[in-house]
C-alpha cells in the first residue's frame, strides 16, 4: 500500500454500471518519510469517506477489489484507510490531528 | 485508475476469439493535473463508446476483466469511464463540455 | 496491453509441466506512435501463430492466463493478437500487409 | 519478493473493517545484494511479528492475501518471512544474528 | 517472464507455514539481447531444481502461484524453467550447455 494525499475528485457519467454511486477521487502519493508529494496522482475510489487534503492509505491491483463497496468491480484502485499517525525509527512524522490543527 | 487521451485505433483479424468484435483504442496516459501527455500509449478495450480526443478512465490488472465485456478476457487495460469532470483543490481543471466547445 | 515486435525464441527443456509445448518468443516492446524499440524485451506466450518480425499485442499479469493454451499456466505475458493496422489521429502509422511488402 | 528493513508503523481508525487488528509497518526496499536502501518505502501487513530494523521479505499483488491474516483483505504489501541469512556467489552477505550483535 | 541468473540463496526460519520447505533464490534479471546484468535482484522459489549461474525464466503476480510447489502460497516470483537456447533474429546468442563449458 501506498501513501497519499487527497487532492481532487473526478466525476464521470458514463461508465460501467458497477461504478455507480462510487465516489472517484484523485490522490497524489506522498513520500512516507516525509511526506512529500512523490510520483504521478491516481484516481481512486473512496470506501472510507476520506476528505480532501487527508493522508490515506491506497491499496492496488486486485486487492482493491476486497471492499464492500468494490467487490467485483472495474477498480485497480482505492482508499481504504485515513491515517492517523506514522512513526518513522521512532519519531511520530505524522499525526493527523496536529497536522489539521496547523502544527 | 489512470486518466487517458484517446488517441487511435489497433484492428487485428488474427486473434484470441474472446476478443472478437472487442474494439481495441490507442490511450495516451494525461497528468491528472494539467492533463498533458505523460507516459507511454497503450492499447486498451473501450467498453463505454469513448470516441477520439475524449478523457477517459482506464482499469488495469485483472480488475480490467470485471466488466460485462471482458469477462474471463485476456485484456489488461481497459476504459470503463468518460471524464466529465476533475477538480483539483477546489478548481475544475476539466470540463468535458466546455473543453469540446474550445473554452 | 502493449505492442511489440517478436524478435526470437527461447528454448527450455527443463520447466514446468504445464509449459510443455507452448511456444516461448522474445518480444521487443515498441512504441505505438512510431514502433520504434522502447524499453526492454521479455518473453511471451505464443497463442496465435505470430512469425518474427511481426508487429503483435502482449497482455500481462493474470490476465495472460485467459487464453485455452495458457489457462491455469505460470506465465504471465502472452501475445493473444497480430497487428493489422494501427491509426494515430486519423493516419495510418502502420499497415501489416505495406510493411511486410517493404513501404 | 524483495527484501525490506523495517523502519516504522503507520496507525490507521478509519478503515476497513476487514484491516481490524492488522499491523501496519512501514518498509523501505534494500538491495539484496550489499542492503542498502533502495526505492520508496512502502506500507505491508505484518504476519511474522517482525520488529523494527529487521530485514524481511514482502510479498507483493494479489499473492499478498494467501496468507491466514490477509485472506480477502485489501492488502497488496505483506511480510512474510524475516530473513536469517542472504548468500550471494558464496558469500554470507547477511546474517541476522552477527548483525544484530553488532559484527 | 524475464530472464535471470540464479546468483544466491535467502534463508528464513521465520516464515508462513505454506513457505516451509520450498528454497528461496536470489535471481538477478539479465537483459534478453546480451545477457548482461539489468535492473535490481530479486527473491524467487525454485520449482525446476535450478543452480548457481543457471539462465532461468521467473514468472511474476499471481502467476506465480500456478506451479504444484506454489499453488496458494504468498510468493510473486517463480523459477518456473531453466533456459536452454535464446535465438534473437537468427543467431543464437546463448546456448546453456557451450555457455557451461566456458565456450
Amino acid at each position: 500500500m501506498y501513501a497519499a494525499r487527497v487532492i481532487g475528485t473526478v466525476v464521470c457519467t458514463t461508465k460501467d454500471e458497477k461504478l455507480s454511486g462510487r465516489k472517484m477521487q484523485v490522490v497524489q502519493p506522498v513520500n512516507l518519510l516525509n511526506l512529500e508529494d512523490e510520483g504521478k496522482p491516481a484516481v481512486a475510489i473512496d470506501t472510507v469517506g476520506a476528505g480532501e487534503s487527508e493522508i490515506v492509505l491506497v491499496v492496488g491491483g486486485s486487492s482493491a477489489r476486497q471492499t464492500h463497496l468494490t467487490n467485483n468491480t472495474p477498480v485497480d484502485a482505492v482508499i481504504m484507510a485515513i491515517v492517523d499517525y506514522i512513526d518513522i525509527e521512532g519519531n511520530k512524522i505524522y499525526d493527523k490531528h496536529k497536522w489539521k490543527a496547523g502544527v
